[in-house]
């Protein structure tokens, strides 16, 4: 089974190097010196490595079962998410007002890419909860903030989504869950939701369910959604467990991965349930979750693939198979380890380049979130507004094919169970389907986000790109090696914008079909960004002589990799997006 | 679970109106005329839709189990696999010599698609008994022959490769297993495999297992190999399965799919083997295997993407959520079929234009061997050595991916096991490592195949490219969509080719820095070239007004998308593979 070994170097390099948060005028962020941020990762890397990770196959093997509408998690996790509320994880970056440790959410979202690779099931269970609390804290009224807040931060009570129904899961407006106004002003919640992570469990002595619903009478469609708050228990007067509510899990789905995590058939039978937010406004309410979740799913993506780039690299270190072109390097042994061939190398560096390059990217975007809502910065909140579906899209698409690309390292040894890197394949399928399809992301970046405002967030980005270019201009290695890909890439970024402005109005289809192509083009723009200021911090170590040099090398020597290999694929889908929706569209539904 | 619905109309299509088999000048095509071949096809796709497929998840489900050294083929199998034998299939393709029918091995090859894509696991256990066979056929004496493969090609008895040892996969030279020589001419074989497909199983009577094994004395490395045959039962007189040989099955692999075939680690314990072919010349016989092998494996790869393009447009047609841009496709319901949106039609023709591509690409090859076998046609055997490597990367790679894509297009229920697609996902996962990883076929296609002979099947094949295009340059409408990108994608495959040659000798890791891209960029050219000649097949019917014009329309049009959106590929292999050795050799051992 693969350990985990927590990149805390990589961490600290891009919190201080990188980003240089403890300078950046946010609140809060001052506290963010480089011990602190190094002992909470350190602390958070020990709990991956040696509590969580030993879960993960156990997880997998087990799964979760349900019996009597009582659903059991896999052997230890009861006592992990013990031990991680009691360490205070799941309040890392909660409301202090409501037992919350007030930090920022860069630094929950670094201790949650290590929780994720290592058990990304079992950190769902707590990742839910932390959507929930967002919503609530949101749009919640004071008095539901007071009974449930305070509860779901120290992970005693857990959270859920509850969107998608038998006949609608992208297609919200289609929902039939009923919500009957009552005379106390509560409602009661009738319907079937489907695909409910963590909808029930033994890890919390209660669950609450956020869940999307109709008012008889309220308009059609998604504008007639409201959101509703439905306890398993509902509170007594102290705010303990009280009554049970009358909402079942009926049924658990049998995946292709992510076994730990129970994916819950759910029924409300007229329970109780307390509208969040105004009437109608549930999607509106819905979104805060969502956008978060698509942040954290984009995460998950890439955090798969850390995990697995370490299982292969390992196995590739160690297998001795064939010699070195350049002669032997284990002139001892009866072959040299595996990572001397080429194309071994060439599958590894592929891997690391992006899950370096993602993991600043995440980390980037975090930030906006902070410069968003702790700064109130409305430049910042349109600009991860447009990076979400990048960031959730081209991160799981990319984590996904990386996972994939660890596995083939092994061989034969990739596929059997014993070496655990199928596993990391199997959850990471999902990261592309969750949170709204890949797909969906592109409809949304390409349908919505991209016009927004007049396309003043693009035009932010590619101002940005500008920015970076200019500023290290003189600097003729990163120029050759950085700036000249990244402006290269970022051309045929504004080429395929252009072509959707002046095509989407009079063939919106021929940007639709070129939406996927779009997202992917952006995200790896993102990532030659990422690395072109990554290039640029570890330029500067260098040129001061600071620390390990080896380390700043290495940076570079990944990065070059990252601009000579992966960005070219800009141009590919250029192309293919300028080709338009003719061949896309062209057949007959009889004739597929 | 997914249904099958055979591609007979496809099969047909590409045997008589691109390929004109009955035409082709070569020893027993002129059988195959149209109503011959359509009659098997037919018979084979109703046992595949009918039979196999059914058994499909059964085997995933169930699995193999070994208990005291018997292994247990999943429920339904050992019937099967009685019917398939009653009917011939077996001998389909075999020596009438030894009770075969004779057949091209083009139409066991189509019949073979058929019967992967249905049920690849059940279908592994013939497949592996069809390399042995011809094996036999080339490398073994009379004797064995007249004993081993009337018994083989009925199916009564299977057969297996045993290559791999649990210290040596792809490094051969490093095998331990050995062979002593015994005063009768048998041999005492002693020596443990792993990764045996088809090892032990209860569907044949007797097993033959070719197993690779060092004579002591003997050259070191692969030189010092020789093959064996291995029966689990002795024979006795009269050819009759005997006494037990001293060949055990001690465990079966654990994997992410393929669970329907037995995956066993073997033991040999002084058991009787018989030489077969010269001592010391075991690597030549095994690759004849295994080049056959290697066809079959990407056949496998494109046929899993077959199967599941057919789940995933079941659920695109069914499926209602949103509405078309163009106006309601499904006014009275409540949203369209999701085939509308743009962006699940482009990931449905992306799967079709593969699908078929390959299944054109791989009847290719198919006609290259019966031309090579049987017209002894040399420029035929060095080409389908070329292409060999390519077929089986290329649409192992691009299978897999397709599969990928089939289960992304129900989102959540493609995760779900109820939907089957995830299946077809771990199946297919399979094709990229066994016989040779994919980055062995990269390294074969660039170390070996490329050079040999001067290059001149290298040369051969751009010939043939030049020829297709000069023989349509007058049709503009095939120049522009087919032709044009053709020459484009063929010129990228030059320059790479150019590139090797000029950098192989300076810095061969250069060359092998780009293998993988290099296969790549060949199988998009191999792939462009079958569309070009399915076009020009399409666009002769339509001329001659014969047929069903919407299926010629069709052909054009999903050979557009192949051109428009595949096909630019080869440029951005051409981009990595320029950029040589250099970022990918870059780190230090210890800085990955």
């Amino acid at each position: 089974m693969p350990s985990y070994t927590p990149p805390v170097d990589d961490m600290q390099f891009l919190l201080h190097e990188v980003l240089q948060v403890a300078r950046a005028d946010i609140p809060g962020y001052g506290e963010m010196e480089p011990d602190f941020t190094a002992a909470v990762l350190e602390e958070a890397g020990k709990i991956s490595a040696e509590l969580l990770a030993p879960l993960n196959a156990v997880g997998d093997a087990e799964g979760c079962n349900l019996e009597n509408g009582v659903v059991r998690t896999p052997d230890g996790f009861k006592a992990a998410y013990g031990q991680m509320c009691a360490g205070g994880w799941t309040a890392l970056d909660a409301d202090p007002d409501h037992g919350g440790q007030g930090m920022p959410y860069l630094l929950h979202s670094a201790v949650g890419e290590m929780f994720a690779s290592a058990n990304m099931a079992f950190n769902m269970y707590q990742g839910l909860t932390h959507g929930a609390i967002s919503a609530l804290q949101v749009h919640g009224s004071d008095a539901q903030k007071a009974t449930y807040l305070p509860r779901m931060i120290t992970g005693q009570w857990s959270g859920t989504m509850n969107l998608t129904e038998p006949q609608c899961g992208t297609d919200l407006g289609l929902i039939q869950t009923r919500a009957e106004p009552r005379p106390d002003g509560s409602y009661a919640i009738t319907g079937s939701k489907i695909w409910i992570s963590a909808g029930e469990h033994d890890l919390a002595e209660n669950i609450v369910h956020l869940v999307l619903a109709k008012i008889p009478g309220g308009p059609e469609g998604t504008r007639g959604i409201s959101l509703f708050l439905v306890p398993k228990f509902l509170p007594d007067a102290e705010g303990n467990p009280g009554e049970r509510n009358a909402v079942a899990c009926t049924g658990l789905e049998s995946k292709m991965g992510l076994h730990g995590n129970a994916t819950c058939a759910m029924r409300y039978e007229g329970a109780t349930g307390f509208l969040v937010g105004e009437p109608h406004k549930g999607m509106r309410a819905m979104f805060t979750m969502m956008n978060e979740a698509r942040l954290g799913v984009g995460l998950q993506g890439y955090a798969q693939a850390a995990a697995a780039y370490q299982g292969a690299l390992d196995f590739a270190c160690e297998r001795l198979q064939g010699r070195a072109l350049s002669g032997p390097a284990n002139p001892d042994g009866p072959a040299d380890p595996i990572l001397v061939h080429p194309d071994v190398r060439r599958m590894l560096m592929h891997q690391k380049s992006l899950v370096e390059g993602a993991r600043a990217l995440v980390f980037w975007g975090a930030e906006l979130i902070d410069r968003a809502n702790r700064a109130q910065d409305a430049q910042a909140d349109a600009l991860i507004s447009l990076l979400t579906p990048v960031i959730k899209g081209f991160l799981t698409d990319k984590g996904f094919e990386a996972t994939v690309l660890a596995q083939q390292v092994p061989g034969g040894a990739g596929y059997t169970r014993d070496l655990g890197l199928d596993q990391f394949v199997r959850d990471a399928r999902i990261t592309m389907i969750y949170e709204g399809t890949n797909g969906i992301q592109a409809l949304d970046l390409v349908g919505r986000k991209l016009a927004l405002d007049g396309g003043q967030a693009m035009r932010d980005f590619f101002d940005m790109v500008k920015a970076v270019v200019k500023t290290h201009a003189d600097d003729a290695e990163l120029k050759a090696d950085f700036l000249d890909p990244l402006k290269a890439a970022s051309k045929d970024l504004q080429a395929a914008a252009m072509y959707f402005v002046a095509e989407g109005v009079k063939k919106p289809e021929n940007a639709l079909a070129g939406s996927s192509d779009f997202l992917h083009l952006f995200g790896h723009v993102c990532l030659g960004l990422m690395w072109a200021k990554t290039a640029a911090a570890a330029r500067a170590a260098l040129a001061e002589g600071r620390g390990d040099a080896g380390f700043y090398e290495t940076k570079l020597a990944t990065g070059r990799y990252y601009m000579a290999r992966h960005l070219p694929a800009t141009r590919l889908h250029l192309a293919r997006i300028e080709t338009g929706a003719d061949t896309v569209m062209a057949l007959p539904a009889d004739r597929f």
